[in-house]
């Protein structure tokens, strides 16, 4: 027997409370433990609408922002959480996620399948102002995060500033205020000790 | 020294993590534990956009519905979760909450201030379409769990269906499809045994 239309909403809104399950390499500010994915995109959602007017498009369309961030890591209850620093899981992360999206959003009737897939390629090829600023996001949350518990997940996988620096420079593509905030926390990582520089390994 | 608007927002986002500490009453689908805030917000913010055509209004402001549903449960972080069916915590329940709303939205700069104050009123108070369709909403979601965790929170508090069904019919207002859908799931969870009725009790 065929899903009715909403039936199979309620399957793809059933099915992605595994969300809730998938944890991040980020601890909460608090340092308790470790973010799952579920609470990470509320925040998102809760700073593109608090840090809007930072933005470097003053055109942008704050209801497709927040709509792609709502779904951009549903694949991960597939595919898991990919390091940010993790070279080799990076390399076939894109394939990894196109199933999981295939599958996911593949849940919903058509038309709003069609319109998660857009979303998510979208928020992942980063070529239009609003997934600029909504990968801005989910860049500065856990840089906010791990200067806020002093660099823990850094320390542990011995992460050095050059290359937190590299990997999240794209937030200046999003809003240059918020890049200029970034690197400022970067810099006082490094000062309090919370990172180290790969300059100063060469020195030891 | 004041803080500058741009602080002001950062204060915001980084008091709002502890909402990811408030528990809720109710289990996650899989039954292993229970929901906090923040990734039942970001449950009941899909939900928005999955079920939008089922609502009872055809000219929602989905934004709206999306603003207000993304700060209705933040005055958790000072009041606490009031269980649904404790009926001396609700007595003072808007009180506290109030307190709670001026504080953490009081961190923000005024107009943000003034603009979440304004949502979370307009939630609370249930009057406009919007408000009716989220409120409906953050009914359902806790039922459907119940449902699927088979009705641990019902059993473990001897919650009876009737109880339910009155608690929460006014998903009605927001939704008559979505209500229709959460009679048939408290009439299932009688059938199976996930909760009992008040009636039964009276033949014992």
């Amino acid at each position: 027997m065929e899903s009715t239309r909403f039936e199979q909403q309620m399957q793809f809104i059933i099915e992605i409370d595994k969300l809730k399950n998938i944890l991040r390499k980020t601890k909460l500010i608090d340092g308790t433990r470790y973010e799952n994915d579920a609470e990470h995109t509320w925040h998102l959602m809760i700073m593109a609408v608090t840090l809007l007017e930072h933005a470097n498009s003053k055109e942008l369309n704050l209801l497709k922002v927040i709509r792609m961030l709502m779904i951009h890591d549903i694949v991960e209850i597939d595919a898991g959480d990919t390091f940010a620093y993790d070279n080799k899981g990076r390399e076939d992360k894109r394939e990894r996620e196109e199933k999981a999206a295939a599958r996911i959003f593949g849940l919903l009737p058509e038309d709003q399948r069609d319109a998660c897939l857009e979303l998510w390629n979208e928020f992942e090829d980063r070529t239009t102002d609003e997934s600029k600023y909504a990968a801005a996001l989910d860049r500065l949350q856990p840089l906010l995060f791990n200067y806020h518990n002093q660099g823990e997940t850094w320390k542990k996988h011995g992460i050095t500033s050059e290359r937190v620096t590299a990997f999240n420079q794209h937030i200046g593509e999003g809003s240059e205020v918020l890049w200029e905030y970034a690197k400022d926390l970067i810099d006082q990582a490094l000062d309090k000790g919370y990172i180290t520089s790969s300059k100063d390994a060469a020195t030891i």
